[in-house]
């Protein structure tokens, strides 16, 4: 006999036992149910792409990261680490089959080469939402209200999403005629709730060579106690131009929208909010759990101008956002908010009797006919193993039948939990007591 | 500015447009309903693994299809080829915190180099489901009746399910002396249809060195014409042994179970499917569309008696099956069985007035409030051009808000298919009007 191998699997990866596998996918399920609710259509695209396609623009960290190799047709391919680029490409390559706004979701897998470490997986499931060929105010609302509405679907109700303006940002930077530092400055005053305040001003004002430049920064990224008063005080800071009166305006509208819905009161405008520095253009954000914030944002994105410009000429707008699902998980158990008893079972039929196997499946049927979700237990096994099959499973009612009741099709329920019984009701009566119980 | 990049995917790889892949979203759906209500529980294994234990057991013809590269890290790793291998080895490494009879299903992508020809993808969906540490009749019957369940569930009734058992086979190979020859045996006999009888006779006294032999394995493929009488025809052709009467049996007690549901009509005993050779050890099974047999299997598989044996000592046998999902689709296409409308709006709200945007999302959020889902068109755009998106995207009404409405809360409501008007109701009276039309 040959050697055995030793199962394992790749580092950084994981298998999901069947109750992580169902929290995942319940939770996708709610999420694509609010998407599709709201005219968002599902696409797919595959795993693997042309290299050249997935890395031109990306830049040499990511490069590292990704699975990328010779394939047996020596073509260059990876696989994708996002879900941005390959929708991209997509719309690029199918602009004239679809029909815009175009509101699309998808829901995938994405491998990154990263360093495996708590809560970093080189596998994971990305879940994102973009309505391309639009920028209007109405679009950024559209995408700020399904995020909470989504969270709202699975139980969360208490969130905060921080959104900020890039092109005030960026037009504040260039006021102050540091938009060529603008990536150190941000480092640096993300270290804020690290070093404080004064050890970051020192920070700046060597940046910047300005201790008055350090203090705008500060002041700026800072804000105010309020969405109106916040904005005023960024505006001006950002200086005069139409440009600006153009992004101002903008966030006066997607608030007034949030308004409008009652839902302001999750929003909070927060200029230290930018997402990086390449992409967005307009509005972005990030959204944080208030009993869990030290997770990190679970849901970020914002607004770009040129989607698919590595692929055709014509620029396309829009505005997406992307759920960390393994995050968001991981953040719902903490908190409690993720259902543990995730059987889709009304009952099952225990086997104590080998005789009565073909009946059992029988009364299964006729069960099935009422609607009553049942299984039978498919082995002649002692008592107490079925018992602990249907314990670990979570299934809520267990059925005996005996051979005496067999024969008027009677039966004994059982509730697993209470330890009540309804002995020798007919099937009609079961089916009811199931349903009742649900 | 740099050069474009032709937007272009991979050879034998899909993208799938919004329409195509929410028939694929619902098709798996309706399955995991099925799944889930007879107590079959989902598990999620990496998309690559280790080489060797993807490719141990594989001959040539797999390894050559398969994706297998090194890694960052120097790993020799692969794309899982299928689910089975990857299950196998879950089984292996997981066993100790499963229950068994343990229930399975895994609906994933898998990836295989092969040729790309029509309805051959390098990249397609798997659906498998499987009933592991458990060898009854029972188990054997629950994959039957669950497949005939499930495709009544999206809507196929019209299906044969050809069964056979690989043991009463192979007995009736060694029997005849011939099991060395039998991969032949069996590719000859396949080619029936194509060749005609007198050819593959011929062939077949060639290939066992005797005309008799030939006529005999003939006989055994034919079968009789019903249930009993085949499976007496091939239990006596195989031999008098202990073993083949315990495999008549089990054909027996399978057979019962499927009358005693009254689904025994769909099930025919077809000596002629065998399933290749190595793995499976007893019932076998392949399923056809009476309407679209060309099309061929749409649901396979069989019971193997040593499934993780790669892994580890202990043998733990099973019965599984495979839905090919992408042939289904296609097969469900042509005969006419998949919903066009995929459409899951009540409405859409068209933007007329610019000055009434954040009223438009007013009347959104109370419509949802009462259980309509509804659409907000996103820009200012001509009406044609609205219209135009809401016929793609199949929506069944439309919502008109003029100035002097929106003021009394008043809405006109359009059936956009039978251009039905309901002019100047209220909302809660258009939720009811959108309601009754679902």
């Amino acid at each position: 006999m040959d050697k055995l191998i030793q199962p394992k699997i790749l580092k950084g990866f994981r298998d999901f036992l069947p109750n992580a596998e169902l929290k995942r996918a319940l939770l996708m399920e709610t999420l694509t149910g609010v998407f599709r609710s709201r005219g968002f259509v599902p696409i797919d695209t595959p795993v693997l792409e042309y290299s050249e396609i997935l890395l031109r623009k990306s830049e040499g960290e990511t490069e590292k990261q990704v699975f990328r190799f010779e394939d047996n047709g020596g073509r260059d391919v990876a696989l994708r680490f996002d879900l941005t680029v390959p929708f991209a490409r997509f719309i690029a390559q199918h602009k004239e089959e679809l029909y815009f706004p175009f509101k699309r979701y998808h829901i995938a897998k994405v491998w990154r080469g990263e360093k495996p470490q708590a809560g970093r997986y080189r596998e994971f499931v990305q879940c994102d939402f973009d309505i391309v060929g639009s920028d209007s105010a109405q679009s950024d609302f559209e995408i700020l209200s399904m995020m909470k509405e989504s969270l709202s679907a699975i139980g969360v109700e208490n969130i905060t999403i921080k959104i900020n303006h890039r092109g005030i940002f960026n037009a504040f930077l260039a006021k102050l005629e540091i938009k060529d530092m603008s990536e150190e400055v941000l480092r640096t005053v993300d270290k804020l709730a690290k070093i404080g305040e004064e050890e970051v001003k020192k920070l700046l004002t060597e940046i910047t060579g300005s201790s008055q430049k350090a203090q705008d920064v500060l002041t700026f990224i800072a804000g105010k106690s309020d969405f109106a008063s916040t904005l005023k005080l960024i505006g001006d800071m950002a200086g005069e131009s139409e440009e600006v009166h153009s992004y101002v305006k903008r966030m006066q509208d997607i608030h007034s929208l949030l308004c409008a819905v009652q839902i302001e009161s999750n929003f909070v405008l927060d200029p230290s909010i930018t997402r990086g520095l390449d992409y967005y253009t307009g509005l972005v954000f990030e959204t944080f759990l208030n009993d869990l914030p030290s997770i990190g944002s679970v849901c970020s994105g914002g607004r770009y101008d040129n989607l698919a410009g590595l692929y055709m000429k014509d620029k396309i707008s829009g505005i997406g956002s992307s759920i960390g699902l393994d995050r968001l998980v991981a953040g719902l158990e903490q908190i409690g908010k993720i259902d543990e008893s995730l059987c889709f079972l009304d009952a099952i039929i225990f086997c104590s009797d080998e005789t009565l196997f073909t009946h059992y499946h029988v009364v299964a049927k006729k069960l099935r006919e009422s609607g009553i979700k049942v299984e039978v237990f498919l082995e002649n096994k002692k008592m107490n193993q079925q018992f602990t099959l249907a314990e670990k499973k979570g299934i809520p009612f267990g059925i005996v039948i005996y051979e005496d009741q067999s024969k008027q099709n009677m039966l004994t329920l059982k509730n697993l939990k209470t330890r009540e019984q309804f002995e020798n009701i007919d099937i009609a009566t079961a089916a009811k007591t199931l349903l009742e119980h649900r």
